[in-house]
């Protein structure tokens, strides 16, 4: 196999430094096809961890400073994982959906931040950035490998498939509710737009859906999307406890 | 004046883009130098209304194609004013105090939301970046010129201008409370750490102040900075419009 940079269109990532890579072994063991470490690497507590993975799921170990100069920009990085990207399946509980979401790095800190409040579904609806970006997988501190995700065509795809759920979009219209007014029934869909362009006009009256709005003052244009989805995330799930 | 790319140290710096440098000479035109256009600008309205800004209080306008070879990394910047770092007074309302913040995007973010969420007084905690980093200029999309800041070389000789403010420090510690059990009492301060390293122990136990904790699963180590400091200040302002 030939190592080259990341494209959106490769077959496989990377996982650049060690607690990503130990997060990928940890939870994808199966698609990791090699590691590469750096002759500069500590063998401290974390690289035993490390070289114990690697031995218990038979992925090659091999050290390459090559490798680093052309993948890693920063001179901080030691360890690099290769591997495939996957596809994952959804289950019926609470979604979170992005419709164009156009940043690697926002996405990646927005997984974070579901998965640390209990959101383990999370559907991309195209033309959006690839989960796999290595910004996106550092931005979420290996949160990625924690979650299911599933790419469609189309809101109205997604929706085909999963009818059931509440669908929250978050838009500014005269149909919106403040959020704290909003009681999250469950399983919702959570629903976003596109970074500098939001969600279409249409998510503001969808069947079985509520349009919501986090009230800010007008000295700002908008809340940064991730800032508005963890609020979401945040105010969904604790009244999900809250309910318990 | 010699133009040069930006530096920590130097004592002006710049907005790259037409919306942020329009915020800057609306907010803070006694500060600005300079204003460079590329001769490929398009004369749309908004190319009139910076024309008009300038003119309105004498700042220069100067077409110049070299400077966005220097300043400007990405081809779709055509505006850039050159201003001078300044220096702004608090007051006594609610601060927002940062300790050590070192990313100048996060930073940026931040200021963002806290604009939006009616926080006008931003405390900063050396050593930390620089809040006229134009990355972090350009993350506050414009905000930045929209709050008053003080550096200070220690919480202790920021504690000794402001004592009154009722100290909330985000902090996971024995001490700590959940946020949604917290009465935020005016005036507050909302304190948060590094990125990496967070808020040292002591801040669990400031005289006059309350750890707060934002609760999240194991899953993830901690909330992303912004997200955590985004979910404090949407919470303590929605407290405060309730209490009205």
């Amino acid at each position: 196999m030939k190592i080259q940079r990341y494209k959106h269109e490769s077959e496989y990532s990377y996982t650049l430094g060690m607690s990503l890579t130990i997060e990928l072994l940890v939870k994808r063991p199966q698609d990791v096809s090699q590691v590469f470490i750096s002759s500069s690497i500590e063998k401290n507590k974390s690289f035993e961890y490390l070289e114990q993975l690697c031995k218990d799921s038979g992925i090659p170990m091999e050290t390459n400073d090559k490798i680093f100069n052309l993948l890693s920009a920063k001179g901080n990085c030691f360890v690099i994982a290769v591997f495939s990207k996957y596809e994952c399946m959804l289950n019926d509980k609470d979604h979170l959906v992005l419709v164009n979401p156009a940043d690697a790095g926002n996405l990646g800190t927005i997984i974070r931040t579901a998965v640390g409040f209990n959101i383990k579904n999370l559907v991309i609806i195209a033309p959006a950035v690839d989960i796999f970006d290595p910004k996106t997988i550092r931005a979420s501190m290996g949160a990625v490998f924690h979650i299911d995700f599933t790419y469609y065509e189309s809101f109205k795809e997604y929706r085909k498939q999963y009818s059931s759920h509440f669908c929250y979009s978050f838009i500014f219209s005269e149909l919106s509710v403040p959020i704290k007014e909003v009681s999250f029934k469950q399983p919702y869909s959570l629903i976003f737009g596109n970074e500098a362009s939001g969600l279409p006009e249409e998510f503001s009256s969808l069947e079985k859906g509520q349009a919501v709005v986090i009230p800010h003052n007008t000295e700002i244009d908008s809340l940064n999307l991730p800032i508005a989805v963890g609020i979401a995330l945040y105010t969904a799930d604790k009244d999900e406890r809250a309910s318990r």
